[in-house]
């Protein structure tokens, strides 16, 4: 009798949880399911037989490791951060460990001794990183055991929201955490093009678009996303010369938030005090140059010289050009931003959600250069049972499951880019409506 | 019988060696002067009687301490991350400390230690911060004593070329630390502007510009220098409507400059890895899109829409749009470009430096509103006796013979912003050709 543990029960836990605790009698498990919130877990758990929530502070080392002692495999819904530590205790406890966040340089130095210990450690295996690796790397082995030459490879992923819900000017809420979304994209990103290395300072980021189009869904804007340059070798495509991962927003979107990027407003490093009762307009107007003669907005389009429509109503819907009190005056800027998203950007209860992704092949076949258009599209059901936990929490319960089942046969340090692994969890992921459609075309 | 020990005998402490070996003699001194450089530190002492050169590896910390134990004061030219270790020396071993770098957190940490033990720190008492502090608690004093309220204080300062050695587009040479000219702003600069606070992310920074003029000069581009709200309490000016401390330079530079700050060709990040043999051309190219139906000139122009002549004359001059070899090829951008511009900056042996620093007041009165223009302007005699070097060192020097003289009664954790301090200084500089003009207006 195996005893899964899961650290964590926030939204992203959803469909992992029903996954799992819905066959814990018919395949003789048990499910443990740990948060702060014990009430929302045991809530989540519906009394299932062999099911139990506990009250759990993650950052309590002895509690934490004396229920992993308890379990067979681990998996993690912990925030980022805590990965490592988590990992660690497995490692020392000798249990299994699955998570959907990437792979960290702390996990990596485990390798060796995850592997003499004969455990198995799978990461990225949720959404992006996750289902990108497995779908990406089913079409790469398919050309690679056609002996056909990958000439680019670009994937676009965006968690959004579903066309009816798209009831703002910006076609966005938060379907994620929210300081993530604030903070996206800061750092340099890297790409490779036509054999060109391309560097991306964050406040170039969200001028260097690509339209990405979906069938009967329109256009989106797609931005470089972090260093897709490492992601050569984690594919086996060392020598591709076009090679760009990417996040999806609505089209329009990228062009009004590079505002709030070029402006400063973004900016997590310091601690801004603004005096008490300020405005939104006042918040703005502190990263604009001082001039008596010109108003907020006049200012405004000076630093922004192609301010067009619609990005001001962007603005202009957020109250920034409106006496409307900050909901937080002291904190980063990012901080102050990110409380004013929350009022506005929050999920309704009908509100559904939307998973988009999109891979772009250019492969040399015998036939000349065919383009592969690969793509998911994937809506939630409503805020509650969004695509987002369903894309991010699925992958995870069927890797879970199938090692439990003795169908992964590996040891080690993993990230799901094996047949052994993608195969099955692909297979499976579409009993459940996620699946890619192909679409093909050769030059010759 | 007193013993002073410099820490560092590099290019910034040429005057500051010369006044306090000078003097050993009259004034029954000795001088001690550690550097890594045993024989360039022995070159610059002259054999002068009283004065020794000793070999030092700073981070050595028992060979450091072994010295500093035979000191009475300690004056640390070194990097600015070795003052607080060094200070913790000086702390422990009971010696006095001066240096012409920051006060930092770690320093004031120290605060009350110093005071129960009766030592005497002294920080910020070289050029900028320096002779900046104490020229302006001048100015701010006196009318503090006629009971005038200080309305606006904007304060610049820069380390240039004396106009006969402007010979190239940029009008700029290093005088001082390359890596810190091109790291030179990297976060939010922060000011206040009749009442309004104002924050600048960086890639905005050199874009707010204020021109300030010299007599017989002409004029410069002044950019606002990181936290200019924390003088306020420094000062005394607590309620002071504006507020801004700047940085100039040659005008024309800034505009050029931004691009690439734009390109994202400062960041200090991250390495990239160029392939050998690259070019300038080739580097550039790697922060613009991929587009092959656009030269690099094309693609830099979509990018900086503004880019004029004069901007694209110094890139242009520094072999960017060229076949020109990248001196290195890995590090990161910040280290590539500094290494391009090492041998374009260099100084040459005649080329001679300046210094100009001005502080514009706007003061209320009894007569009305009067405007305060107080600037400084030195000249260096080379490239080893640079201004900046004699701007740096002298204050220091003076400051250091000041108290051992015992014409300094303070004890603690101190700025020279105390007339007990800046009077003397500011004194004795004059006598070396460093002192303010000082021109007024009135507006009734």
């Amino acid at each position: 009798m195996h005893t899964i543990l899961i650290l964590g029960g926030g939204k992203s836990s959803t469909f992992l949880i029903d996954y799992l605790a819905d066959s814990c009698t018919s395949k003789n498990r048990n499910l443990i399911l740990a948060d702060l919130d014990v009430q929302m877990a045991s809530l989540k758990l519906k009394n299932r037989p062999g099911t139990k929530a506990v009250s759990l502070n993650s950052e309590d080392s002895e509690q934490r490791r004396k229920l992993i002692e308890k379990a067979d495999v681990v998996i993690s819904m912990l925030p980022a951060f805590m990965h490592p530590t988590v990992a660690k205790d497995c490692l020392e406890l000798g249990k299994h460990f699955f998570s959907a966040s990437y792979e960290s340089e702390e996990m990596r130095k485990m390798k060796s001794e995850i592997e003499s210990k004969g455990l198995f450690f799978l990461n990225e295996c949720g959404l992006d990183p996750g289902i990108d690796h497995m779908s990406a790397m089913r079409i790469i082995d398919r050309a690679k055991a056609e002996n056909e030459e990958i000439l680019s490879f670009k994937s676009f992923c965006g968690g959004l929201l579903a066309p009816q819900s798209e009831n703002n000017p910006w076609k966005y809420k938060f379907t994620w955490n929210p300081r993530n979304v604030v903070l996206a994209g800061q750092g340099t990103s890297r790409y490779i093009e036509h054999g060109d290395l391309k560097f991306v300072p964050y406040h170039q980021l969200f001028r260097r678009l690509e339209t990405v189009h979906f069938d009967g869904l329109g256009d989106f804007d797609g931005y470089p996303n972090r260093d897709s340059l490492s992601y050569r070798q984690v594919y086996g495509l060392e020598k591709i010369p076009t090679m760009l991962r990417g996040t999806l927003r609505r089209a329009g979107y990228c062009k009004a938030w590079d505002i709030f990027v070029q402006l400063g407003m973004t900016d997590d490093s310091f601690r801004m005090e603004m005096p008490e009762g300020s405005t939104l307009r006042e918040f703005l107007n502190a990263f604009l140059p001082y001039d008596p003669t010109l108003s907020v907005e006049e200012k405004l389009s000076g630093i922004i010289p192609d301010l067009d429509f619609p990005s001001f109503e962007k603005l202009q819907w957020l109250g920034f050009f409106s006496t409307r009190k900050l909901p937080i005056t002291t904190g980063s800027p990012a901080a102050i931003l990110q409380a004013i998203l929350e009022k506005d950007w929050a999920l309704e209860v009908d509100d559904k959600d939307m998973i988009v992704m999109q891979h772009l092949f250019e492969i040399k076949g015998k036939e000349g250069i065919r383009k592969t258009t690969s793509s998911l599209v994937s809506f939630g059901e409503d805020s509650t049972y969004t695509a987002m936990a369903k894309t991010v929490g699925l992958p995870l319960a069927i890797a879970v499951d199938l090692f439990l089942e003795g169908k992964i046969k590996l040891k080690g340090l993993h990230l799901p880019v094996v047949p052994q692994l993608y195969n099955p969890i692909l297979d499976e992921l579409e009993k459940y409506g996620i699946s890619f459609s192909e679409k093909e075309e050769t030059r010759n």
